[in-house]
């Protein structure tokens, strides 16, 4: 099925609202093994979109709009896409009903939102829960358009919970992509380990990204059915598990500090940060994630030097001799959140987020009286530094503990 | 002048990634006074891209293209502009020296990359520095084509150090707009402050909005120069000053915490806190600034109640006798960071992220022993809580110090 993406809003031409809805349809179309050729914006002009959803009906088999839909926008969209269609259109009564409900009786207001009431007689009209402005998918001899609001928090649910089904049924394949979150390896060390099983895979196809901070091999499958392709991926998520071992942290939208977290959670493991450069962050981070109070109880951010040495108990001496930002004070920090604090496991940062050091940095990791210590050099801008450091830290705690519970355990 | 903007990559349309040189473009045309009617996403495909262009001509007095430079795309790009504007290539000397360089006089790789150094007789050359495609605006009759690079990173420099100045002497308007940035305010309250410099002001024109976290003013001036527009913003940006007053944290891309900074190092203040349901985010935040490690040595996590009461003295009766949540920890968290820490401003936070009380917090806040608590019931989901209390504590204690240090000058 060939499809065209057509979001409407001057707001959009204008620069003020960041287009991410096509992304997002462009995403979903592909799920379907739709075929997507281009997109269009346009802005709240009945004319334009009417010449644009006229073209694309002539070259495609659906039209998608996003947006024009709400009462101030005078129902653009929805007429012209009626109109493109040769749809009457009539009063939806559960639409109806339900903007009744809305004004609470109040007929002048209704009578003055009741256009969004309107939808041709046999349109599929989709609810929306987030919003006043429902929306529709509509077909005449074979060529469908299918209208949805423009504010993401209304469209995407609408998509998923009642037009992805719909649209289903025309779905010949169906492509997948799912994605395994790879810690600590670098680009070109992860790519040697899996080159192999890159090379080999045709369906589903495996394909390494590096976007920001994160590394991803995105695993895409087409299969004639959702389950097929979910099988498929599931088989190859399983080699390549086999082939990267711990150095696969998480799937999809799991982040480092999620992880760590069900590493803490499976073995019972209370955890403490004393945090310079990163200031906190990787407490923050920890605290992201839902019930990780049972594990985390306290953390110190020790900026200065006298921090380090009254809240903590490093050595003013250990200081002088090796600077602030050394091995051996991130050593002492772990050490001293292990006397002073009786922890399972720590993490201790410290480092130049700026200057002519920029991005030195010694993080110290502490699981059972186990201490190491890692020397970092990053480059970017202050935050990225320390967003790095965070990230890195916590990867590398989450391998040491599962090194040392894998050795425990023989 | 008439503009359309078209973004190349079949990456773009599978959706593997976000188009934002379109929006970034959008505004850059509106700051100069062009109007843009239609935007175009199309794949790697000479005819599409043909199509487009040709048809966009007719309707356009400039056509930008991003993206379908690179060598690997084989320049479908660049020739499609050319053909559709008629354009013969010759070897652009400059860019031919460049590309000797880059490949380091290897005489198989020149040769294999020279296509990148072709263009028009008379084009307009932007030289890439971040990347081997050089770009160009070509003309003929009057109709202009503007093919920029797609990377972000690559385009963006070369639009604002080198196209900027030459699409200028095409603008007749200027449009420009800033931002005030608001604290604490809710949206009614901001509207009803300001309602009739809204309404009066028709250029500048003052529109507030609601972004995610964020409450600001946008202010938006069209003259017939940057500069005359650029003074009007400023008187309007004064007029809302006076109005606003210390609501006003900021302008455009400035933080909380970076406001907060800019206070106490006015005021020589030293800060600290002592964070529960923040788990250090308020601390990361400041840490976020540069230089903030004269004013902030040290802070806390304390998750958990014995954390409260072993790291800061917390009373364990104040929370057995209030409960942890509670404005009496608040303000005692506060109390303790004085008397041990010695600090001249803090911050305290207590509060449910999630469960059935989710989003019911404390903050305490203290500025030289004058202690103030407040309490917030947020909505949505754990992240969000945890960040607007962060974004909130921060404005109030900008506020309570302002307050206080003018208090302090009579």
């Amino acid at each position: 099925m060939k499809v065209q993406i057509i979001a409407v809003g001057t707001e959009l031409l204008l620069g003020d609202t960041l287009d991410t809805n096509s992304n997002y349809l462009s995403i979903k179309m592909r799920e379907l093994g739709f075929d997507v050729y281009k997109r269009v914006v346009v802005g709240d002009n009945y004319d334009r979109l009417y010449k644009e959803i006229e073209e694309g009906l002539q070259q495609n088999d659906l039209i998608i709009t996003t947006g024009g839909l709400g009462p101030t926008e005078d129902d653009i969209t929805k007429k012209c896409c009626c109109d493109c269609l040769g749809k009457k259109m009539v009063l939806n009564e559960k639409s109806y009903a339900k903007l009744r409900k809305y004004f609470n009786e109040d007929e002048k207001a209704i009578q003055g939102n009741i256009k969004q009431c309107m939808f041709p007689e046999d349109a599929i009209v989709f609810e929306n829960f987030n919003g006043t402005a429902d929306c529709a998918l509509i077909e005449n001899n074979g060529k469908r358009i299918l209208f949805l609001p423009g504010p993401p928090a209304e469209m995407k649910p609408i998509y998923e919970n009642q037009v992805q089904q719909v649209l289903e049924q025309f779905a010949t394949d169906c492509i997948i992509s799912e994605t395994l979150n790879i810690s600590i390896l670098g680009e070109w060390d992860m790519n040697e380990r899996v080159k192999d099983i890159i090379e080999s895979s045709n369906n589903p196809t495996v394909a390494p990204y590096f976007k920001k901070d994160k590394r991803i091999l995105r695993i895409t499958a087409k299969a004639s059915d959702r389950q097929t392709a979910l099988d498929m991926i599931a088989k190859k998520k399983q080699e390549l598990r086999d082939r990267l071992g711990m150095y696969v942290f998480g799937e999809n939208d799991e982040t480092i500090e999620e992880s760590v977290y069900k590493v803490l959670k499976e073995h019972d493991l209370s955890i403490m940060t004393s945090e310079s450069i990163t200031g906190g962050m990787i407490a923050s981070k920890l605290v992201n994630v839902s019930g990780v109070s049972d594990y985390l109880k306290r953390s110190l951010v020790v900026y200065s030097n006298e921090a380090k040495i009254e809240l903590l108990g490093v050595k003013a001496e250990t200081i002088d001799t090796y600077g602030v930002v050394s091995e051996n004070v991130a050593f002492e920090m772990v050490e001293r959140m292990f006397e002073k604090f009786n922890v399972d496991c720590s993490i201790s940062t410290t480092g130049f987020a700026s200057g002519e050091n920029a991005g030195l940095v010694y993080v110290g990791l502490g699981y059972k009286n186990t201490i190491k210590t890692l020397k970092l050099q990053l480059h970017g801008e202050r935050n990225k530094i320390r967003n790095r450091v965070s990230n890195r830290a916590l990867a590398e705690l989450r391998l040491m503990i599962l090194e040392n519970v894998s050795r425990e355990t023989f």
